[in-house]
């Protein structure tokens, strides 16, 4: 019965709690934990399925780029951003299209769409390394070929003036923030990842993958929202590393290493609170 | 039989009525009405999904403080709005938040993130008085920390300088103003959570859970589009008294009464309409 | 087996024909018309749940215009739109309103809100005229309330110089325009109505109630969009009739004619069109 | 048991493979591809259905037309944009009506509402030639009369003057970055109709077809934001058209080819994409 036990009891008794509103958390109905994923599963590299996996999530991210680094050129492109989509669309840009490329390829490849959503994962043991690594390089691959175009669109000069959609810490914040809006963006990101995806709310109610793209897709468009004046935001090292390779200036090298370290962290942090709080994975009892 | 009665017959005939569409309220199926929830249940204080219910308060809390008031910081920063994501976008964070953090947290403290909400639902006896105040404890203290944070990140001058994300009542309305709005937007989010996860309603659909929190993001996003200019919008005095605490000046302390008058009697009309009119519980027959 | 037959055959022989993607209109899977309903149904007047749906459409129409008239009075009180929700806040307003109230009493009055729904689901037989006129009574009488609590907040002078959120035809344009684009505006309405409540629609998915709401509330957003710079966007003679009343100025009722012929000649066509058209159901072979 | 393979098998061993989160491609339930349409299909000539779903798609390309282009001139008419919806509200007008159309058509014609989508489908053979040519004329059909119906509202030399929201090349980019922006904005699109309607993915969740909406209407909006500033946007060829004959200027024809090549070769590239990448159906087992 191991991964069937729902609550980690604190004193003797199990009995019987009254549930808040909204709340079927308790109830065990048809819900298992899966075994975590092995670190490398051989099998997997002779399937069709998981060589289309990482072609949909390059499509995907080449897509996510191109749109988003599109909307942010025509924004910077025009002398008065009132005649634009604005910053608020910007943040549309970015958290519509997680929303509907995770509803496009939750299905073929999880859609992940973004290295540390994987790295998330990847620590609460939903994928193998294998798969992980080659998601990531695909994604790294995609960002880099979206952002391209965009670039060939604009002509080098236009694209290069317009700063490239490329990830910097704003003139008036210290790294240190930068490097903490990142870590608390991409903790807000994965935690609801895991919320949305976790495979007891599965259980219970087999719509929630195809409802979970929408609240994935808010959290991009909100943490956007917030630190688009501190970093661009970030909270996807493709998407940074794509613009950043294609853009290719001193000033964005420079900041970085903050759009890998701080997307890791906070997923790491959300993969942690998600895992030892909320599931409190290592503290079941192994009946 | 009690709590499956339907309609409370005002004639001595149970006539069956044609119901307009869109309307299933009046079939009984398999729809029960809970027990009230003690006041106190001293078995909850040792299970681990009470103090997880907390920390996950107390988590969802802290986010929506952070990611909001960083946006409003950063729309007040710029010298033309033009260039930021506007006051709609600070509408959208405060709703958008709301939408993600209840979908994220619904299953496991039943997502209030909100001490009116919290005292709504007391009212309505749908949660104990111990797990009320804990709750409410926990987010005013998420609240404290997500506004520290972002001072963290602005620096304390010009965090000041900003406002900070407090609550005040505007220049050229009067405190009553201020106290209406926050109890009419208050009784707006109430009066949806009350819908949105009316136990009736569940039994009929079991998706509704799932679905709730896109209405009650909205109500969220609404009320503040309509009250900014008056309030500022609180209708949630964990993040009025956490933005209050965290900017520390005397002309947010005189107002601070009315974020916390205002949303309780809000909340206390939506649960009193809820039960007593929609619901008419007093009135059911007992049979 | 009457109201079972799908399709109105033009030949002699029924075919089995292939569906186009996202179509299963044609399986006739637990699908019944339901009957039409009489124009008066004396027993209604005897049952709380009619009083109670009627308190629900004031209390809906009342918290529309609040929240509605509020944030109009907002955004024309700024000096610089820019430093405000905008006209875009408006339509949103409009729209997200519409959705959180249809989702929070569709299950008690159908969520009509609106006397011209009211009057469209009239013409279609879906609820006694009994009925239709005591919801337009209370959606009237909410809607007063809702504007006069507005203007209460604002204080009278204010309220009367910015116009008080009252619809008129805009300088440049003909009556003739305004009334054709409260005719079309009312009928993307009415038809998004019909076609989310259809009780063929409903047989084969019972979620679609609970869906509803969000096409809905985008039909209202949308129409706002193209509309506030002809006629500020009625599609609602509620709404309309309530602005004007608190309003109160000649201009506004010069031009009101248009707000109540447009919108019910509009919601009169969406229901010839989805009787006629869609559901074919006068030319159904009574078999 | 055609049809029923899921997985082209690179190896020799069928394995069971780890699903990465959110992913049930790999389980056959109840899944069949259901055979390709014959390109004609003379019974459905005499059917009232087909006809009834060219008589939607013309009301709904209608509708499209008038709401969308009446907001752009809207948004043209005024000197400054921030007393208007702004470019954000165009894309919202596009994106938001797509979802409301095909929401409310998807169970009558299928909801294509765009000649790219029902080429892309007819290279998927979902419907049939004769379909397609019909649908392709009512859209068009359609499209003509919702752009004149705003000339009317107009008047024509305004109409004229602003542009009449037809699609052209932006100065400052050449003819060929417009045909890409057209290309990939429709594969964006058709990808996610792709996407939203696989009937592999509808026989695990009768609901995805009314969720599918969601996605659509947001793609169209993503797109928009991207390529409002190169091309205007047109990734629908009725539009294109449409707004075209009621302009009919040299600058809008000069460009016009642009807005039909565009769209469907990104429509053909999707539906590769879909067919050979996403399902492998030519590399599928025939057992």
């Amino acid at each position: 019965m191991e991964g069937k036990e729902e609550d980690v009891r604190l004193g003797a008794n199990k009995f019987s709690e009254r549930q808040p509103i909204g709340t079927s958390a308790q109830t065990d109905k048809d819900y298992k934990e899966p075994p975590p994923a092995p670190l490398f599963e051989p099998g997997e590299l002779s399937s069709w399925s998981f060589y289309r996996a990482g072609i949909a999530e390059f499509i995907a991210t080449f897509l996510f780029l191109y749109i988003t680094v599109l909307t942010v050129m025509g924004v910077v492109k025009s002398p008065t951003k009132c005649g634009t989509v604005g910053i608020q669309g910007i943040a549309w840009a970015f958290g519509g299209m997680i929303f509907a490329l995770v509803y496009c390829t939750a299905g073929i490849s999880g859609g992940h769409i973004n290295p540390a959503v994987t790295f998330g994962l990847l620590l609460a043991r939903k994928l193998s390394l294998t798969r992980a690594l080659f998601y990531m390089v695909m994604q790294t691959l995609g960002a880099i070929c979206g952002a391209g175009v965009v670039k060939g669109f604009m002509g080098k000069n236009q694209f290069t003036t317009l700063g490239g959609g490329a990830n910097t810490v704003a003139h008036g914040y210290t790294k240190g923030s930068g490097l903490g809006a990142e870590i608390v963006g991409t903790f807000v990101l994965v935690y609801t990842v895991f919320s949305a995806t976790d495979a007891k709310r599965s259980a219970r109610d087999s719509h929630v993958p195809l409802l979970a793209p929408l609240p994935i897709g808010f959290a991009v468009f909100l943490v956007h929202l917030a630190t688009i004046p501190i970093t661009g935001t970030g909270i996807n090292p493709a998407r940074s590393l794509g613009a950043a390779i294609i853009f290719n200036k001193d000033h964005a090298w420079n900041d970085h290493w903050i759009f890998w370290v701080g997307p890791f962290i906070g997923a790491a942090l959300a993969a942690v609170y998600h895992q030892l709080v909320i599931r409190a994975i290592p503290f079941k009892s192994r009946s």
